[in-house]
């Protein structure tokens, strides 16, 4: 992909600067002013924009419940580190994906448990007020069917996640719970074991030998309501109990693939071909730490675990003025000392991997957005259709394609959805 | 009071009708085209509009989530059943006051309690929803001092309350979560005995004696969060037992007075006195069955029962063709079988009552609007103004009834919220 084709897509000119500032250093400059692509939108862009363009990991409602975040608003993924809003939703071609209510973990223990479970109930409910406070942009999916409708009336499509089910405690009646606000897919687990499955990236090791009794029983119940099984973060043998447990094909709704880096966040070849063989997806991350091996900084590591000290000291619920003291200090610290990154081709490479070993009906994008992921190159949603061009420009057809954005994931849904209607009859 | 003086009000002509043509019998037609009183505001409604005009016991939550229910388009008591909505607030001066999570009892189990757990929380988020999707109009209070900010700035008051805590189950850490959401009021106990309390109305008699241990480790909680103890419903043992126990002075938040009709849903004079010695408030309850003896129609009583049936084989979300079937049978039995009906007197006798006996810091309105409220004469919020009239009229003074309005229930507020306080230092 030359440099010039990045720029060919019609992007604010606030976008374009960004983006070339930091990747293409000056190649792109004359484009601002290039009035041809700003009038007229490319083949592969209308295309896109023809796709039900989703990314299962959105972890966007954490930013909504900042002090004065505002999803209508255009915000900059250096400035202010968000990475989605609508206008870059409409910028990018996303018509939506998996909102996630994530939560993280503390102490498995009662306390700890009810702790969680309120969080993420507040999440939920950030999510509901959004829906609420913009019907005209969002509309809740819990469908299989609705993506394509709510696309059609040109709204934003949410459906909803649970990433670590920790929050559940020990009482798995709460997923019906989260699975009446709408929530049709969940991760039993995230970086650490807890009392559903053992993490990928817990250093004590794996504790139950892939799911527990209780993950099991979590199976059955998200299986039994109709909600999509999420490995992502999951151990290796916890990814093999739920492909071998789950009644509907499972998903990897943020990961990678090992052979091109070995890290616990990714899959080996095996466990995807797996995947592939049981009707699974794999969603494809853009969070550089898992792409590559990246450079750590001594100096930056430290300056960021100050930051966090002090972050945590504030709690949980900041006042605007501590929210945007906190901003400062992180700025000032990614321009002191600016972090390793990956970039759009690492991010590329690992998608063209996943392609060509388990092909188009198992693959999708789950970059992880407000949650770490993006990569230079694609700092945001609003660099999706570069996504596009680049898997047309590979030989992908618009029908593979269709899969890759939504047809993949909706199929899943279609599937948890029947399953679950099967067990009413 | 004068029917004249009932008319004067700056009301709709379409309220006029129903109010006049239910209790008037026609001594108010001309009102209709008066125009002195529909362009000048009399000195009682002036007064009126001046205090922090507040009911604690908004039974609209309920409404919400009903299939094509807008809280800001007007709807008719007569109609539809509704009472409570942003253009009669308006009209009635109702700032607003206690919006409650209310959940109906079942069976004293795991399943009871975890079916009920998720009503109230999605009761919870209707309420949310409203506030997300009419930030202009109407504002979360979650402390005394938000009352006085909220009305200033022209929009209505949104505290929470819990009626019936049943949905805790045997977890008192869900009392937190349920704070979380803003709920700054909890009332043990409804129509039935249960794991917190005993009620007044449980065929079966007092189970516990009161409270029961888990109810007494309920009030604690409460208190020690800063939530104001509600012991409306509450068996007189259970109300003692929160008297008692309460750190702070506890609620009627919609109540009546024994002496006037001996139901069990009504306090004697010996325990409002001991209420109001212990700083504690009596909110006077609207609905007619409470109010005095009713008479019963069997083929009323026959029709409603057949209608409640067919609205349970519906469940409990209707389609909106299933629900305005429903309104549609509702308002022929009601056409065809009325219901004997308290009147404004009643209402008014029992609040004077109240008022004499234990003086008007130990006074209010909680007229359960939208849950069985409502009386002739008073069928809806937009009414509201015709108590400041009465009570005028009868000589109390400005200063009684800004506490009778809001100013009582917000001192409770801030005891709550002190004595939480208080903890924490």
């Amino acid at each position: 992909m030359s440099h010039k084709t990045h720029c060919k897509l019609k992007f604010s000119s606030k976008l374009i600067t960004s983006v070339c500032a930091l990747t293409l250093l000056g190649a792109c400059a004359s484009f601002d002013a290039d009035l041809e692509f700003d009038t007229k939108k490319s083949a592969a862009r209308q295309l896109h924009d023809q796709f039900i363009v989703m990314d299962t990991h959105l972890d966007t409602p954490a930013n909504l419940a900042q002090p004065g975040f505002d999803i209508t608003e255009r915000h900059d993924p250096i400035l202010d580190y968000s990475q989605v809003d609508l206008p870059r939703m409409i910028e990018g071609g996303l018509d939506g994906g998996f909102w996630v209510i994530y939560t993280q973990q503390r102490s498995l223990t009662d306390i700890g448990y009810q702790t969680a479970r309120d969080h993420a109930i507040q999440r939920a409910i950030a999510i509901q007020r959004m829906l609420a406070a913009h019907p005209e942009h969002f509309e809740m999916a819990t469908k299989a069917s609705d993506a394509q409708r709510i696309k059609d009336s040109g709204k934003r499509i949410v459906y909803q996640s649970i990433e670590n089910s920790y929050p559940l405690g020990e009482d798995i009646s709460l997923l019906r719970t989260f699975y009446n606000f709408g929530v049709r897919m969940i991760g039993p687990v995230h970086f650490a074991n807890n009392q559903f499955a053992d993490s990928g990236t817990d250093i004590s090791g794996p504790k139950w030998g892939g799911l527990s009794p209780l993950g099991e029983e979590l199976v059955k119940e998200a299986n039994r309501l109709g909600m999509i099984i999420d490995a992502s973060h999951a151990h290796d043998l916890a990814f093999d109990d739920m492909v071998e447990l789950s009644a509907t094909p499972i998903i990897l709704s943020h990961s990678g693939t090992k052979a091109l880096y070995d890290h616990p966040r990714n899959l080996d070849d095996e466990r995807l071909k797996t995947l592939a063989a049981t009707g699974g997806v794999i969603q494809m991350n853009a969070l550089g730490a898992y792409l590559k091996e990246l450079r750590q900084f001594p100096a930056r590591q430290k300056a960021y675990a100050e930051l966090r000290k002090e972050s945590e000291a504030i709690g949980s619920n900041p006042t605007p003025e501590q929210f945007q003291m906190l901003l400062d200090k992180r700025r000032q610290i990614d321009a002191e000392f600016p972090a390793d990154m990956a970039d759009f081709e690492d991010f590329i490479e690992q998608l063209l991997y996943a392609l060509k070993l388990i092909g188009p009906d198992h693959v999708g994008i789950g970059a992880d957005w407000d949650g770490g992921g993006g990569v230079v190159g694609m700092r945001d949603i609003a660099a999706f259709p570069l996504i596009t061009e680049r898997l047309l420009k590979e030989g992908y057809s618009k029908e593979d394609l269709a899969k890759i954005w939504g047809g993949n994931v909706i199929r899943l849904m279609q599937a948890a959805e029947d399953h679950a209607a099967s067990l009413k009859n």
